[in-house]
């Protein structure tokens, strides 16, 4: 079955040195190869387009390794399996793994583990749910909200990016563990949405003008920030430093106000970091991959309150593998409004 | 006896753009009062000059209200008892207080709290020392690096200011725990002296030139730098952010590079912050009175590893009360050598 096959694929080109664009990625198709032994071929169904991957795009050090040039551009996404030679995985099996930009993957038994593919189960959480709050955004924003940020009901959380993936799932994980939750996004619609549907206590549009993410911290977050998630970096990043109270916690997920510059490096530090000393507070990144092992408790936990309707989650769904190039840079641009994924093909 | 004496005392006469120079200060001199019921009047011996001092002079939220014009300039230091009406404190007795860059100062009873007024025993340390390892520095470096650093045998330790007074308690301290120590200081004989008198693993000149502060961090921490303990900020701060290792710990200190700014705040904040993500690392600041509770036992353990040699204490010391302007400001030329100490009187 698989020989008569066609996989389309999207491949890093070359190296962009800001926002990459159509030039920077190479368009692919090659036969659909049998899986050997012990492998299995899913096809893909639909990949999460994160602000983390034009990170990989830089030839630097990281958490992860840069990808390759000429190498299939790096995706997680959920897919079917179409054939399998491994006992741990039967044809129909909903899987996720780091399917890569492209419609079919083999996966070797030995390269199993590394690309980490799990089955899924489909009944606890739509195809979209498992690439947000089910998938590595929502374990993201589990893990760095309560094992960084280790919230106590009656404290001030602000997230960034709050209609974002990872914002969503912090921010109403902080309403039900019982804290006063601010989010900070771009546009009316987004802070419409994160208030009334989220049931966030608040929002402060970044886009209304010079000083609004001022005025509206000051407002909305009389005793100060005890926890700041902080998915964007930059002039936001100093804004709320200068707000902490004391002991707080800001956890460092991303800066993706940062991630074009030309030298892949924040054009200016937080200025205001000494206010971690004088509110004797801290700074701590997160790197999901960490948490791997307690993934299932998260997405238990987490799928329960879908289930109950105590959180809600909203993808933005774009559909054409060949729309990738153009798709991806709606995250930089602050176009897509919630978890953004790139829907390769119906299930 | 107290009314024959006179009282020469330094106080804030303008706050400071930069650096503060004489003609912010003015000194005054008035009789010395008789203690009222409850309170004592202690007689300055040395005072303690710290880089904190500085920033005690803008007109800021911080972590301490700033010095108000025309108040006596805020100090502490070792003094004696000259009277007393307060069955806590006999005539003689040597304590440490709030004392302020003066001669004398009556502290009533409601007051002894607040200014940290302590019997100390000088049989324990010299005043030196009680101002260094057993004072406010070596409090700082102990709470710091044992609380918010948690060294472990084998990590590596990277310290700034290594030969002020907060660097040699760090430094000699990480030793004692087993760690790698390496100093950063101003020129050879600070390193020399931090190496071969402190047995510091080695020492950075950041004044050899450019570059010399990369190279060091390079060849003086293979397996990067687990933790940092800052008292300078700037440029520094940025380059061992750029040499951390997985899960490191930047103590935020102090930033003496940046106290001196006209806007009293650093003029850049650390571009390499993200490799807090990267390294899944974390920045926090620590203020010193926070541990007060426990200073007993620091001063404790500090006082054994004094008596037995296995940590060693150098203060620079400066005569004369008239001095304070200048000598104050060696700290921000990086012109003393060990903890700066003025002395206003013989013991």
């Amino acid at each position: 079955m698989t020989a008569t096959l066609t996989n389309h694929q999207v491949r890093l080109a070359k190296r962009p040195d800001s926002l990459a664009t159509r030039e920077h990625w190479r368009f692919t198709t090659e036969p659909v190869a049998e899986p050997a032994e012990g492998g299995v071929l899913v096809k893909t169904l639909s990949l999460s387009l994160d602000p983390a991957m034009r990170g990989w795009l830089n030839d630097a050090r990281s958490y992860i390794p840069p990808v390759a040039i000429d190498e299939v551009m790096r995706a997680g996404g959920v897919g079917r399996v179409v054939a399998s030679k491994n006992p741990a995985f039967a044809v129909g099996d909903a899987v996720y793994g780091t399917l890569g930009v492209q419609e079919y993957i083999v996966i070797a038994q030995d390269d199993l583990k590394r690309n980490g593919l799990v089955k899924i189960d489909l009944k606890a959480g739509s195809i979209g749910q498992w690439l947000n709050v089910l998938g590595m955004p929502g374990m993201t924003g589990y893990f760095g909200l309560m094992d960084v940020g280790q919230p106590k009901p009656g404290e001030t959380v602000v997230v960034s990016g709050a209609a974002g993936a990872v914002g969503q799932t912090v921010g109403q994980l902080a309403k039900i563990k019982g804290c006063r939750v601010v989010g900070i996004a771009g546009g009316a619609a987004k802070c419409d949405w994160v208030v009334k549907e989220l049931g966030f206590d608040a929002c402060i549009d970044y886009k209304a003008g010079e000083g609004a993410v001022r005025a509206g911290l000051k407002e909305h977050c009389p005793k100060g920030v005890d926890i700041y998630f902080d998915n964007v970096g930059g002039e936001i990043l100093d804004q709320v430093l200068a707000r902490i109270a004391r002991k707080a916690r800001i956890i460092i997920c991303g800066a993706i106000s940062q991630y074009n510059n030309a030298n892949s490096m924040p054009a200016a530090g937080p200025r205001n970091y000494l206010s971690l000393l004088v509110n004797r507070a801290r700074m701590e990144g997160i790197v999901v991959f960490d948490y791997a092992d307690r993934y299932p408790v998260a997405v238990a936990e987490l799928a329960g309150y879908l289930k109950d309707g105590r959180m809600k989650s909203k993808e933005d769904v774009v559909q054409g593998l060949d729309t990738f190039p153009e798709t991806l840079n709606r995250l930089f641009k602050g176009e897509n409004f919630g978890k953004l994924v790139l829907q390769v093909a119906q299930d």
